[in-house]
């Protein structure tokens, strides 16, 4: 209730601060009889783990996963899993000079204000850090749908700044520290990001998440439509300004004779919608857009406040990532699976075996 | 859990279908002692009824609002309040040419897949009628924080189509057809609308959301972040397929230097966050945006499939929007207040009592 | 949230008060593609309804039950299922003298100091009328177990005060006022009855409560246990102060080498647990027993205080059951099938279909 | 939803099994503020813990305690409390035999054909070790309730098996190995256990929990009345086959006169309700009281059945509490404390500050 647990079924329950001994997740409602062991989760934790290039924090964290409960020979037993992920690279000091500082951009206020105190080493709980147990999650979902449904998530970035990153090969996305689906933008990026590190600016970003495979029917009329929880789960990823699903913010300027796609004995005709009508899944691929805004720790000094309401200058020291949407890619995968998994439980509950994407329709 | 009801403290469980008995609501966890009847519900139901202008459906529908329980001599007594509304001018037989086929666009073939049967008339659960309990509870909602928090919530028209709408004067929201706040722009609407009619077809649209006087510190870190709920709240009203906070999508391309508002002795000194930083609320105003997709019912043509999956054409004559968008500003409204409503319980519960906006901070 | 809702995937939430224009519920989450009709509902409203006998209330309802929704050509459509039942007989004046005075063993007390205010006709929302809703909601469960699983839910009463009622005949049970199993036993019981009535005193009941053909594998460790959802919601129907599963409170007393049921290849050889062990259904028997307290508005005076806190005598002239024992029945049933409900729903959530009870185990 | 987690605005969800890696919780929505250390947990931890005295299991657990989040220099901070106990004396070869067999009484059966597997080491989940995490959780619930309210529990062994064990002086609770509030009967009560642990048998018993210092008004109308929450958390923990609050089955044969207690300018003049009025706290003591089964695990050989279906017979050697319900005082207590703590926020929420209880009345 106090906003710490995602899901109605498959519930994960994410718990951690970035500076305090250890951070993690326990999930509640997954289905017995999975194996499942670290090495089914450890991967997406890399993808998202920090110092893995120049372009992102150089805190080093292996983020090394333990599976504390819930998997007996192997297998889930149906009982909560656990897992726990010990912080090892904490250097709090860094922090010290932002105890009685806000800095403009993060929740340092806003946490201030509504706590009465706040763990100011590293952003606390504000922390993107806090997405490694969600990823963690992540794994356990992806896992269960890949092999009862077939289902599979892909994300990649679609824009770094101003830069469009158009998405001509997805093969290319784990081959470079951007998730870009191409190969040929890559050294404008890296190029990029240089300049605005020594600029001691951060920048913006936009990511694409796709998933397939997804069953006809998930999601639930009224409140909880598939896109309604979706968007859910992409806004309360750390930055995220913005989330479309299909024809998104273009949709305005559409015609009805344009948008609505046709149905063929050979399958829809087009996918304006995004894989989602009347807030159910249509079968096809589901169509995510987020806008990330650029981090707010950045290393130029600016104007702010201390608690006091005295008028201060704040400048950051802490390891952070001049685009938090460069690893934001992984994240995202995650909590679309997570909505996913979800709904797969959801609709088994009132319907029944889940009904399988068929073809043509 | 079947995704009927909205909210954790104030919860507001929705009932009913297009051409059925009756719609309504259940709010359960309404403060006691707020002053409360029909008349405090009635207007904002009648700035969404159909039927008021040309360019809106031409069902007839007074919505006249029945308070069943939950309010004792004017009061509200802390138990639920049922909100019951007739269904008047139901004409089933306007959709008999649907029941086996699949309107592109709509929920159809979606909730026919999901629960193997589908009410088919008027869209049945999947019409935006459902949206007039949401406003009815909305109102409620509304009154509450006006009266504790002074809070108000005020939404518009941007963009019609492709014209944009811009926002000159709030005090026009109420003078037009379209809740454009601009006096200027509404003949080129009408004339718009007209056209569109007349071809047969429908359009998207914009609408903006603010809320005004939100106390600081509501929303929950981790997943259930003010705009995270927000995002849910909007993803689920009818047709929205993109939402936005603050900057949105604009802040891809914007620098941390520009993105991240100072905060000054007199304030915050812009507001890209658009009132949330960190999943919790400034204290400054709530900048929310959606976009809406045009109408799929449209009276052109257009091909799809039967339940036998063969081949056929889908003409719709039902009384419908042509563009939904112009009747989705008090949805956005409601809805935005009861995300609003909801954690402004939330947070009295984990921390006392809310704290109200001060100036400058 | 505030307590009006029951279940987590079979969500039924209750609204009205006694002397209220309405009563009722929704019933978010039932399973497509049940048949039902009010003529499924209204026996069990009839078992249950006051005016019966003159061994219970006089106050004279019909209630009659009204489907507004979730309902299409005689099938549940997976949608909330409305339910509606009008007041048609109250006689708000009988309540006068109570308005500023707390009965001994009502609610009025609690309820005023919770939410500071409160409606004082008929008891408000704490009345037992309130149970009218929750056995409409058990009757549409009852038709979905019996149905899906062959479950089947029976009800009597075991003690009437100080004597105790014999179980020789279920076939009984429909036969009497008492719902007592027993044909020797009623005309003692009605004797009883009515030296009591004109004592204007009350008395307390105990019931017994079966569900049979429940299936293997229902309820959730660790908290969530079938017997501990079965103890919540015997405890929250109006007057009962005790609850017992199996052996119940003879279990104190037992030796482990007598209590654990042992297993044969014929199934099992006793029932000391009442049908759930580890807190999850066995196959058997689900065997649960009530007490209830004795009606507190009774016409004998009764020294309290009124809202100032000096003293004063409480003497109630309203149509009360002298024994709210007597009408227990149906309502113990109802709330034990939607325990049950919920249950199969949650279990086909996380395991996929729910097995059947098989014999021999 | 699957049954792990407690609360709805302190909510503790519990992971792990008796041999796995480790046991704990995360509690969320903790008030902010409160000092906290791992020494406000442990001693009701030690309370509870295994190997303190003959009559117990001699499995020697530690059940050290980590605070792992939501704690900083000091103060708890609004968000998640993870609690950490690693488990350090599994013999799991000890369970080998009971791999292939269900033990009478046991968990076996259920969890087998509920998930279709089972982790048979000590019980895996279903073991009482799974209490440790709830008496850590309800350690946190009693430190806010006694700071805020001033709220204590207290509870005591009232009979093991046919011994009833008068309540005669409350402070010789912590004086001997069986809470027992009556130092003459200690004696009595250790030649009991001897013998019975020499017969190779198990036996049950009866405890009592008081809470004393709880607010008017904590409680929700309709279903989750606070004596039904109490219902379910006591149900819930292992071995509880019966629940009363106040006069419990004894109410059965009082006459109304004799129940309802009268309201004088002094307070209430007696507690047949045990602190609750339609669901509602009164401000009185809330008197609870469970019955809890022997324990199943004997070391006597039971006949039952493996997983074939064959007769078998079952001989238990791990390390078990001849009388389960020695330790059950701390868990009740506990567990007491959670659905109060739980209802007190519950209460903050809907009608603001809690009231406090008051003299007179």
């Amino acid at each position: 209730m106090s906003g710490s647990t995602f899901g109605h079924l498959f519930c994960v329950t994410n718990f951690g601060e970035s500076h305090g001994p250890a951070i993690g997740c326990v999930i509640d409602g997954c289905p017995p009889g999975l194996a499942l062991s670290e090495a089914d989760i450890q991967p997406d934790l890399d993808r998202r783990r920090p110092g893995t290039s120049r372009h992102v924090t150089q805190r080093n964290e292996p983020d090394q996963v333990e599976i504390l409960s819930g998997v007996y020979e192997g297998l889930t037993t149906g009982t909560p899993i656990a897992l726990l992920i010990r912080n090892t690279d904490q250097r709090s000091k860094d922090y010290g000079n932002i105890l009685d500082t806000f800095r403009p951009g993060h929740a340092d206020y806003t946490y201030w204000r509504k706590y009465g105190l706040r763990d100011p080493r590293g952003g606390g709980r504000s922390s993107a850090r806090m997405t490694a147990p969600m990823v963690a999650a992540g794994a356990v979902a992806k896992k269960w749908l890949h092999e009862v449904h077939g289902t599979t998530f892909t994300g990649w970035m679609s824009a770094l700044g101003e830069i469009g990153i158009p998405c001509e090969d997805e093969s290319q996305i784990p081959l470079n520290p951007f998730f870009a689906p191409n190969a040929g933008i890559v050294e404008r990026l890296e190029a990029y990001m240089d300049a605005l590190r020594k600029a001691g600016d951060s920048v913006g970003a936009r990511i694409e998440v796709r998933a397939r495979g997804v069953p006809v029917g998930l999601g639930e009329p009224l409140y909880d439509k598939l896109d309604a929880d979706i968007a859910h789960a992409m806004m309360g990823i750390n930055a995220v300004k913005g989330v479309e699903i299909g024809a998104g913010f273009a949709s305005v300027a559409q015609r009805g004779s344009e948008h609505g796609d046709a149905l063929t004995p050979g399958g829809f005709a087009s996918n304006h919608a995004g894989g989602v009508l009347g807030g159910i899944s249509t079968g096809q691929e589901l169509v995510v857009s987020l806008a990330i805004k650029p981090t707010s720790s950045i290393r130029s000094p600016k104007p702010s406040i201390n608690r006091a309401g005295e008028p201060t200058v704040v400048e950051t020291f802490g390891r952070h990532d001049p685009c938090v949407g460069i690893r934001a890619t992984p994240i995202a995968e995650a909590m679309l699976a997570l909505v996913v998994m979800d709904h797969a439980l959801r609709h088994r509950a009132q319907c029944g075996d889940v009904h399988l994407p068929i073809a043509p329709i």
